[in-house]
């Protein structure tokens, strides 16, 4: 496609998928699921799970698409887009973040990360040595270890922004619950994130391309906090104007610095999610990650968020699942996920001295996987670790971790109890 | 490319782009130029016209290009980024655009826009019969009605977004001044955009391609004005939340409009920023315009429209124009520009009884051609109309005639005048 072509795809795509989010939210709402879960819904709709098996050629024309991703199609210029919007995303989640309360309850955070991390890689890892041995659901280029440590770690996964949404939405920003579940929630991803590393390099068979992955992740927190942050709080009065408003510098320097992180952490194949993310963590208190939050969530939350759900949606094929022995692999899938990740992270915070409802409201929603396990899934896919039955069952048991955080949550939560704030 | 490594380009590109053009902006501000002259030029910086001339290795590793457009390369995802921004930035225009102001001064604006567009098409057309027979300025393929026809077209543009921006920048936005060079300014550039929509019929053999795109954009705005207006306007309680705020749903509806106002034009090959100024006009005044603008305008100009300046500049070479015969054509050029739009437009607002103060100010504002220029040059040279020789020639009026706005305008209009309000 030449790009006036790529341009009015893009220009229809944007009206299809705004059009799309919106009227599945309708119906959303109405079922209590937030905003976002119906944005996740309307991109496996719009892809060939649904749009594509009603009408292929509509949905062919509309969403142009090379699997071998080399010439220009949608997806050469959605992906870059809906990246961005997810790293807009994760720096307001990062500026929203609040390291005091994670630290004043960092026992509580890291027990129940730690929970949510060891026994779904366990329980995942256990699922793939039964599969590898009893099933075709991974290629066979794949070797046992990378199997279970791909299955594993795609178990650990929570979802990341989808978590962060969720508590934005139920207005538990702040909260104690909601902290602890951010805190707990980010530090399971980061390190899903190098487990995948790990694997992707076992998989290449270069151990030196993993402890790179590792190695440039810890090297960039560390500037990021010793160098970024206290840079940026020591010259903050400069991102002002004389009024004591964020300038449009101000907000320019912002953007740039999300756009380093985001580029650096791709880089080191450990996804700009997280570059995005620290990078608002060391923004500074007060007017400017106020103001940064005010003017860049409009258009990200409204525009560029939709696309990242539509793109990872196009991805996905449900109908591979067609006998009775995969739904049963997806059944096992499922029971795996909810016990490793949700009972886990529960047991968890009760044991770290949590409330019995702060505690089963921690557990309903690190147990949601979201989009976040569409990424990690899709890069298995994408480089042959798993087999396309094992990936719709993948993507299955996310949706459905997806749908059962909030009704669970209202349900072992009452309203007035899960508003009250931390401290 | 693959997408991930799509995506890692993309984030760096931002970084660089959004860098440059804060630098570029120091030194512009420095010099009185607005910040929206020193995206422009950052643009051209960061293209072969100075980054690909110091550093060819350096360039083609940041932005890998590919002339033929036909595999994934940084074109491939920028155009259709930097048109969502400039179509964004369009339909923020539309909003601010006072048509009560308009209708009030329909005379003067008419008045303006016919000698604004009659004076430099009829000069343009014989610079290009002169060129046409004395020079190599023209492929052989070019017929010399469409060599004239084209040239005459390319000298009507006038820099909308960009006049948009200056006049924001200067705080003309609802002064008479202000607001009788945008409405000018609008039609001129639709007026334009129909020749060059003969042009490229002409040039494909295809009347009827023209005819459309003239039918088609008048039923556009028509749909536009009797349809999507009034509709807007009778519900607009539904797009607000029990606070009496614009709610979120109510943003997305607006966008919505915007994606495909610009999609319908982009299809008409009447370019995207038509449909998005034109839904921006017809969004209900008050609350609606008013916060659509508070919150898609930050993250729509600080980063989404300095993709589009840079796509711009990384299409321009400016190093072509090496010998004193083809400077002299561009002073020639140069000249027909600055005579026929803002000597022409500054004598009618005379003639329509504007004072002297103001008729200069529009003259000068008139006169910038801005992006809008390269957009139309770009097609003229991806078609074979013109010549790279001509196209560098073309860039360096534009270029020049928007850097002459800012310091002309001070010049003649001292502050306290040109920022009474129009009414």
């Amino acid at each position: 496609m030449k790009n006036l072509d790529l341009a009015i795809h893009f220009f229809i795509q944007i009206a299809v998928i705004l059009a799309a989010c919106r009227l599945v939210g309708i119906v959303a709402r109405k079922l209590g699921q937030p905003q976002v879960v119906a944005e996740m819904i309307a991109g496996v709709c719009l892809g060939p799970s649904l749009f594509g098996l009603l009408a292929p050629e509509w949905q062919k024309l509309l969403f142009p698409w090379d699997s071998t991703q080399s010439t220009r199609d949608t997806s050469s210029y959605l992906f870059p887009a809906s990246q961005l919007g997810l790293a807009l995303y994760m720096f307001i989640v990062g500026m929203e973040f609040r390291m005091d309360i994670v630290r004043s309850h960092f026992r509580s955070s890291l027990m129940v990360s730690i929970a949510g991390m060891v026994t779904p890689f366990l329980l995942g890892a256990g699922l793939a040595y039964y599969l590898y041995h009893n099933s075709a659901m991974f290629p066979e280029r794949t070797s046992l270890f990378e199997a279970m440590l791909f299955l594993g770690a795609s178990m650990c996964i929570t979802a990341f922004p989808m978590l962060a949404r969720i508590i934005h939405f139920k207005g538990l920003t702040g909260t104690l619950m909601g902290t602890v579940a951010i805190g707990a929630g980010a530090i399971d991803d980061a390190a899903a994130w190098c487990l995948l590393a790990i694997v992707l390099a076992s998989f290449d068979d270069n151990l030196l391309g993993a402890l790179k992955s590792i190695g440039g992740g810890a090297f960039f927190v560390a500037v990021a906090y010793v160098v970024v942050g206290p840079l940026l709080r020591k010259t903050q009065e400069r991102l002002l104007t004389k009024q004591g408003d964020l300038s449009e510098s101000g907000l320019v320097i912002g953007l740039l610095f999300m756009a380093l992180g985001a580029w650096f952490t791709d880089l080191l194949h450990l996804h700009a999610v997280f570059g995005a993310f620290v990078m608002g963590t060391v923004m500074p208190r007060g007017v400017v990650n106020r103001q940064l939050i005010e003017r860049i969530q409009p258009l990200a939350v409204a525009l560029l968020l939709p696309l990242f759900f539509t793109f990872s949606g196009l991805n996905t094929q449900i109908g591979l699942l067609n006998s009775g022995y995969l739904w049963l692999i997806c059944l096992a899938v499922l029971l795996v996920a909810v016990l490793g990740k949700g009972v886990a992270c529960w047991l968890a915070a009760r044991a770290s001295g949590l409330s019995q409802r702060e505690s089963l409201g921690i557990g309903s929603l690190m147990n949601a996987r979201g989009l976040m396990e569409l990424i990690i899934i899709n890069i298995g896919l994408q480089r042959g670790i798993i087999s396309k039955e094992l990936f719709a069952t993948l993507v299955i048991m996310a949706v459905i971790t997806t749908l059962m955080a909030s009704p669970i949550f209202d349900w072992l939560v009452p309203k007035t109890e899960s508003a009250l704030p931390a401290d």
